[in-house]
């Protein structure tokens, strides 16, 4: 409990001196992209530092589908307390994880005033699972779209090379 | 174990993205104040919502002494998942916390190659203590001093008003 809160607080700060300190420099859409784009890749070398504590005692995995599932179990309750509530999947290498209450998005109130806002606390979680999943040998792309507070789903679109 | 993870490397990433955020914009010494203040900002700010949440069943304090001893033991716990290992105090408003292993100078190897990075990562600790006490209506200046990895001293003194 005192752990979530430290994480989800300093979380909080992060994004908005990022924010902050890009607003301080002038022209605004540029910006906002720059600030999605540190926070990003903020999340991805954390992601690829904690997936590694985890999957120390973890056997290997058999395809991309174990992996996704490992990501929506084991690594979601480490870092956000609670399993991805779905995954569903085209089979051609897209995934949507669903969780439908989102640890860094419940302390927004439920109506849609805050929706705008949604997207810079959701960038440094991409970033997470794009890590996470990059150390594991899978290229990524990982957006993240939210239309009802806490509710939030992740896209996970594997890179063919 | 997870969360303290978590939390460690979210830190060692903010700590790192400040830094070279301001050396990309010059001026090198007036810089690393810059950034401590930074940190030692954002810590004060998370240290005065943890307090909230860590005090919110607890008794009131019956003095400065004993607010203090609440931060070596519960706060340190819930945040560095240990006790300060020593208090000293000049009984005038001078308190020395001592902690024989700070948890985020573990991944620092214990030689003295580190030790010119060490105030980096004290910055933000310091402003969590100094945020906590000032919700607990103590007014501080909080510094940290390291002599041998992973010990460090933090010293608080109580600004009379």
């Amino acid at each position: 409990m005192a752990d979530d809160v430290l994480f989800e607080f300093l979380h909080m700060e992060m994004v908005s001196h990022i924010y902050k300190d890009q607003a301080s420099k002038g022209e605004m859409d540029k910006d906002r992209a720059t600030c999605v784009s540190t926070l990003e890749g903020m999340g991805f070398r954390v992601g690829q530092g904690l997936i590694e504590r985890f999957t120390k005692d973890s056997p290997s995995f058999k395809d991309d589908l174990d992996v996704m599932k490992f990501i929506c179990k084991d690594f979601w309750i480490n870092v956000f307390r609670k399993q991805i509530d779905n995954l569903r999947t085209n089979h051609q290498g897209t995934y949507v994880l669903q969780d439908n209450k989102f640890a860094l998005l419940t302390q927004f109130s439920n109506g849609k005033q805050y929706l705008e806002e949604a997207p810079k606390y959701l960038a440094y979680s991409c970033g997470l699972v794009r890590g996470a999943l990059s150390n594991l040998g899978m290229d990524c792309v990982v957006t993240a779209e939210v239309s009802l507070m806490p509710s939030c789903k992740f896209q996970v679109v594997i890179q063919k090379i």
